[in-house]
């Protein structure tokens, strides 16, 4: 039996995932969202306006879910996963039942995998990425903490990915490339070179730029 | 049980749907198609050369299953729809027992979502819509009335499509964007602009132009 | 009961392999590579250094996999496979059984469908051909022998690709196309028209030059 859970954010990105631990063990007990607006996912869940509200809950006794989105230029969901780590409160990872990982992955703790994602063999996925929608993992990649590998985003094998890049939807990132921290792959970009640390790339055969 | 299911055509779409609905507890009794030409999945079924020989089955006795493919410019898949629709005979939908998903969705009479397609939490599908092979719908899109989404293709969240629009194989549309109807988005373009009523994108960072 | 299992290779793309075969009903009982390094997923695996070790196995003694990997301008695999080929050994197809293949296909001797890679109905996998993770065969596909359809590639339907062609990560091949024999589609491009022999395909709406 799993502790119980915590959300941070009610919008999409949350809904997603309260849809998929729904599907699992868990049990979803609040909330938290300035927003009032709720999801029928969300009915009979307890809400709390302000994430000071989970402070009444101690650190040992409920686990953490990040709902939060993430695109590029915005850090809500990192400040969160950061402010509640120092605090000594866990993120919980979430796998969807859909999703196929093979049993020679490591997941850290609070990433998150979603329906029809593949992660395959000997591939490591840092803590807080997610891992979204049909995305694919080929294998031996090492993807780093707070990255975003969007929907339907291809990795080959042996690729490696800083901490808080952002693969857009669709992108490809051919076998053996490096890419730095803090880049960003636009959506439907094909990467075939190296990319340094607060690069973007876009295009076919991807142009890359620092980021401005 | 379901009523008896009489499929429209006979060609690739018509067998691929045929596949599903082998795999489900339907049963499949009559194809309609002008073309002699039989595949081995449709053995033992019996065979209907005119659209006019399904009126020999009262519209309550049966339900309809639209076999006709949709690629931009080709008409008569709606145009069967439409009449039959007309005669009050229903159009069942089918849904692979290998596409997920969320039970958070709403899917329109006689929308087929295919093998590997992934339909996330708050998405609407619209009647008549094909959700092709592989291709994933995230959160909150709104899908209208007799579109095709292509195989391959990825629907970012909140996105709206207007009827009849065509979302061609690996396709990307970023989150939040709107599209109109009658639109169509070509193989590989990735839109992250909004399309007005009858345009047509292409490329990477799609060029828009109104449909010719 | 199938028969003993011998892989060839032991980097990246035998590993994905052996993990699907672990997951299936095979015992695999020895790994042949030059290389002396180890992964966990081969530990307990007798490893020969030499191909010719083999040859202590009689050829209807044991069936062998192919883990080595497809890419362009390599030719290794394809040169095991035609070696023991003709000393009358054969290989095994392997299928994940996370796959989603309509019972409608045909897979030839040594094909390697992987991980969430979706085969539709009437399409025909040629020997020794890899369908890799999260890759697309829309209906009636002819893939021919010891061809490569990377991973989150999408192929639609009715389209042929001649032998020891590959398809690039992400590529996308639209309906009816005709690709011929010992053709690259690079990363990402999209084919809207047909390939002779020998052509190498890239961009969108792709530009196709004779291969240099």
């Amino acid at each position: 039996m799993t502790k119980p859970i915590i959300m941070l954010g009610s919008g999409g990105h949350a809904a997603v995932i309260a849809d998929i631990i729904q599907q699992l063990d868990y049990t979803l007990i609040a909330v938290v969202s300035p927003s009032s607006e709720r999801r029928s996912l969300f009915s009979g869940i307890q809400h709390f306006a302000s994430d000071d509200d989970i402070l009444q809950f101690s650190n040992d006794e409920v686990k953490l879910v990040n709902g939060l989105g993430a695109l590029p230029g915005q850090s809500l969901r990192h400040q969160l996963f950061d402010h509640f780590t120092q605090l000594n409160y866990q993120f919980e990872s979430v796998v969807s039942p859909y999703a196929m990982l093979s049993q020679y992955t490591t997941i850290g703790a609070g990433a998150q995998i979603l329906t029809g994602a593949i992660i395959q063999t000997g591939s490591i996925v840092g803590c807080g990425t997610i891992i979204n929608s049909g995305a694919i993992i080929e294998h031996d990649c090492h993807i780093g903490t707070n990255c975003h590998i969007a929907p339907g985003a291809t990795i080959c094998g042996g690729v490696c990915i800083g901490e808080y890049s952002h693969i857009a939807p669709g992108a490809n990132i051919i076998q053996g490339i490096s890419i730095g921290k803090n880049c960003v792959v636009s959506a439907g970009a094909t990467v075939t070179k190296d990319m340094p640390d607060n690069s973007i790339a876009y295009g076919y055969r991807s142009k890359i730029e620092i980021r401005s």
